[in-house]
């Protein structure tokens, strides 16, 4: 007989509520994991709307006060998919509830709250783990295992840009451009994606941030609520160079300015034996240079890795050459939460709190080097 | 209070047994439809598979005789999912038995067949529909909205290929190989997509085909029950060259056997005043190239068919530039096919049996001027 | 000391005389060749333009009388760039006065021409030499070593198309559309390439046309001399599908009326073990899949064919990376007829009139095919 | 009667020499220039090989003293193909001698010795030249237009890398990897012509560097020479982070370590209106979004810059859709020096020694940058 499935509450009900429902229900019928998820509860402010949330997305039941699912002893499991201001509160009361607990990335809005949550996971016996969800494309999974069989040889540099295009003057100033809700704009949204992939594919820390830059392109937006013009308080872009403790170079750089990108995660290493190539608006392709081939024949291979005989979770999903979307990643990652918390190993390792708040220090590093106009050492930073 | 779900009853258990699940599971929570579906039989021949499929994928209940789900009076809608050979009994039955029919491409393995259903379709107040897909890819439906609004002007040219390579000696004996089950190889499988989606994109049928080759390159295939080899009765590759009413001339090639192509349905019109190309293994891309740019400045434009607002189906998942996938066109389907049941329109048209027979029409044509040599003209087949 | 140049003359003074002027140019300081060329004599109609052209392009004379040429003595080599219907008598001519000819491709306008042209080269010995200048390509010189090396392992299919979109209705009525001196129209400028770019890559022969149609969508033009409308009377398309002797299939379209395409001229090659794929507006690239790579990370490889080490002809011209154009097709081929001249070996195989007469028949089949809807062997023709 | 030729010579005769030899060569033919060029001079150190040089690329004579150039009253204008170090001396003194000089990139190997050059320049009636031959690029030509026809609107983004990977450890001790000849590695190499394309595409200046890094990954390599292990004591690569006075931020990475690139210069712009990309590799091609298309069919643009009647510099050259290549900028630029030269305009404007310079300052800061830790002012510099 089946173990009882794993009882699970969800707090938010905005746009990532959405995602991750859908990759909670998702779960059972495309991986089978040994222990299947209960949708019990999800949280929300707006009451009215969560009884709809719930029923459409198949959750038991709703409340508007997140604390009682801190009360509840049946849930095990508690996803925090509120904006930045709220993951510490939520993430601290959980784990000291004795749930554990899936975060929505950035972290947190700021170092200090970071730090708070780091330390809450180390005291709990519970488990955390951040949606980094790229890290579950096929194509990042086989970059990440060519760089660990050598097949790039020493990484010499990494080249990492988020480009979108979604934050012009006709965006209304929403959460996501108020710094005390969201600590940063583009930066903790963006960049916090890139520098855990970084991370997570070369498998090296940051040791130095060379330099940043900050822009405040649009400085005012209208507020939804009231209609009048309001203070945009984060960032529009951040760019900054960096180095990685085996001597590669970085750049990183995320804007919501870039006119024609829609969504544009793009991460490319350079090893002394090789290259890869990822971009997210194609994300089924891992673009691989591989400096042994002969160098008449050499060239960058476009390697679509939809195999469910040669990739990492396309056996979960379709056939060879019917691709995945931004879903999925989603998906293959509550299967890895589900086999972490089964006692089995995931297919590809998940940042915990632990590991994000190494990504939160370098981001707080170029914060620091961009309003200093001087290089930060990460030996110095949280 | 919303209307009871429709129940539906699904025929096969395999491969599109499982992807047209996922979009029956999906439609609810993607698109809210006004009535949506109740999941209550799966008919298949393996009684032991099929408790555990109806479980994992939440049928509520199974039968391994599927004449059953023809005398379930509250079954209203039949997914017909089986090899192309039972295509016919199984949809003549359902329909006989006033159930609405959705039945699996292409419409049957023989003209003689499709006609079959087209004529029972005719008798019958239940609707029908057929699987073709790909018209509900995003870039699909924004293609033919060009091409409707005359952004293309006459349409002088279109390309159609479907590159698989999946094909190759190793591939066992599958039913697939055997044309009295699948009518025929690559051509029904493959072509069937481009033909439809050439006629779905023009608005015009067929009037001639001009040439046509069909090659079985593998003749022998180990059969996977009796370890013996047997012979491939079908084509592993079918081209053939036609002209629309419109004067455009058209070249289809379908093959399983083009090595480094996953899964390349690729097509590409010409207009007059502007051209569109579409390749699936990139399935959120329209390419366009407007004539009416400026010379100087005139290109085909990777367009990015993600957007909520701007592109049809697209409002029922993620934001702009998070693409999604294979399984999203069943699931935009669905919810077409919903809408229709409602008494709504459908986003774009979906094909019923009389379309389908169309596209059935032009294959009989193609193989018959493989055959003879000869050109065929459309009037004289069917 | 060096051998004193080879005199040449040119006849024609058009696009094709300019292009092929400035590969007689460049072979020089490009490739050091044994023995180099002395531009003696320009011919063409036009005597007013004619001195202006010479001093130009380096020629040392001119005439308006083309014979002239052939009672030259110290003429060894004559370049034949002139309309397709003047290229018989002009290369019978100069065959049967000694010289080499080097002829503009297609071979000639009609098959009944071309044989006859390829029996004056078999009655002579002087050399011939067709501007089959895209086998020139270090690209395509490349695929054509693979091919040659097993790596594609049999060939299965062959899928070439050149699109182009000049011909619209605004296009005068130009020598190119008058059948009696053209011949024919996309079929004879183009798909000529494409046929001798399938020989020579496969080194394979053409035994069947399956099929064709051919389609005159423009049928009326303006005659630039007389302002008034004249009939087009060369096809603006022909498409064919064939079967190469090892038995792959073929399909073949050219057109000068696809929207967007400025000089499409894309061949792709699938074979058992692998494939290629060329584009001419990104000539310097070839596409190749390897089907020896391990599955998990085979993929399509962009080879920029830019080596001077590596690939043929680029030690000629500049280093890795840096790409080279058009023109250089044509250096690249001046370059080869001198070795062959100099009695040394070309870098890659040579069309003469013989090897284009196989490319002739082929074409002619394919009009056939169009005009009587039948399949044609090639056996039974020219 | 056409006004007599132009007396040149050139310093140097290595690979720049090649390359701007064919251009001197070529630019009487494809621009028939209203004063073309006389190839008087060529002047370098190895005399054994000097005549062999002259005679190949039609110069008249040489000599192993380059001082005589500036003896010489007959020479106009003198290019200077010569390493770094060479350019202020060989410069200022023809300069000095009345000549025109034609300098190759960049400026000088010191900010110092581009300082005098430009003061040189600045007291001189003659005109200077610098060969940033990219501009000339009929692509980067269209891009600058639209730019300054505010088709973009405001500049956001700059973001510019050139990759290339030649520099492994088998490469030897060039003056390439000597500081004292180079001045330094990738930077002054390819930032040089980063930089330059960044400031001629905005036409805005560069207001600070933010932060910088350079890396010398391989310390050692093998003299020539001596066949001994000699220190490199260059950068193998520079990567920095700037604003221009308009507010874009801008990020530049130059390494000649990336393995995979061949010559990977690639500089986008996103504008408030607009964005446009280039690639070096595919040169003949702009990358174009216009925010000003319907959202609904909005996307990147493939233009290819080939027109003869719609690109500059293209109806010296061949018809649309036949590309040119690496060798056509260079010619493109001796076009245009002649067009100044003879008192006319040239189709896009030219760097001359002034214009260089405040490049040179830009590299200047980010070599600070990355020595002191720090963000650099460019007013403090230079």
């Amino acid at each position: 007989m089946p173990p009882a499935p794993l009882p699970l509450a969800m707090l938010g009900q905005a746009f990532m509520g959405r995602a991750h429902s859908n990759a909670f229900r998702q779960v059972g019928p495309a991986f089978a994991p040994t222990r299947g998820l209960r949708l019990k509860t999800v949280a929300g402010r707006d009451a009215k709307a969560l009884a709809a949330f719930a029923a459409r997305y198949g959750f038991e039941g709703w409340t508007a006060d997140w604390r009682e699912v801190a009360r509840d002893p049946e849930i095990e499991l508690v996803d925090v998919a509120t904006p930045n201001d709220l993951h510490r509160e939520m993430s601290v009361t959980m784990l000291e509830a004795g749930k554990h607990v899936l975060c929505e990335k950035p972290l947190a809005g700021t170092l200090e709250d970071a730090r708070a949550m780091r330390d809450a996971a180390a005291k709990s016996d519970a488990k955390t783990f951040v949606w980094f969800n790229y890290r579950r494309c096929p194509a990042i999974a086989l970059a990440r295992t060519l760089v660990r069989e050598g097949r790039l040889g020493a990484i010499r540099h990494v080249r990492a840009r988020y480009l979108q295009s979604w934050g012009g003057p006709e965006t209304p100033l929403l959460w996501r451009f108020d710094r005390d809700r969201a600590g940063s704009g583009a930066h903790g949204d963006l960049n916090a994606h890139l520098v855990d992939l970084a991370r997570f594919l070369t498998g090296e820390e940051v040791t130095r941030v060379h330099g940043a830059v900050a822009e405040t392109f649009v400085k005012q937006r209208k507020d939804p609520a009231t209609g009048k013009l309001g203070e945009s308080t984060v960032d529009d872009c951040v760019l900054f160079l960096a180095s990685f403790e085996g001597g590669a170079t970085a750049s990183f750089e995320a804007t919501r300015l870039a006119t024609g990108h829609h969504n544009g995660n793009v991460i490319e290493l350079n090893g002394e034996r090789g290259s890869v190539r990822f971009e997210l608006e194609d994300m089924n392709v891992l673009w691989f240079f591989d400096g042994a081939d002969a160098p008449r024949e050499a060239g960058w291979r476009r390697v679509l890795a939809t195999s469910p005989e040669h990739h990492p979770y396309v056996d979960a999903w379709w056939p060879d050459g019917h691709i995945i979307g931004y879903e999925h990643t989603f998906t293959n990652q509550v299967a890895d939460v589900l086999r972490v918390l089964a006692g089995e190993r995931p297919l590809q390792p998940l940042a915990d709190f632990a590991d994000a708040y190494e990504t939160q220090r370098v981001l707080e590093a170029a914060l620091i080097s961009a309003r200093e106009g001087c290089a930060v050492n990460l030996a110095d930073v949280g």
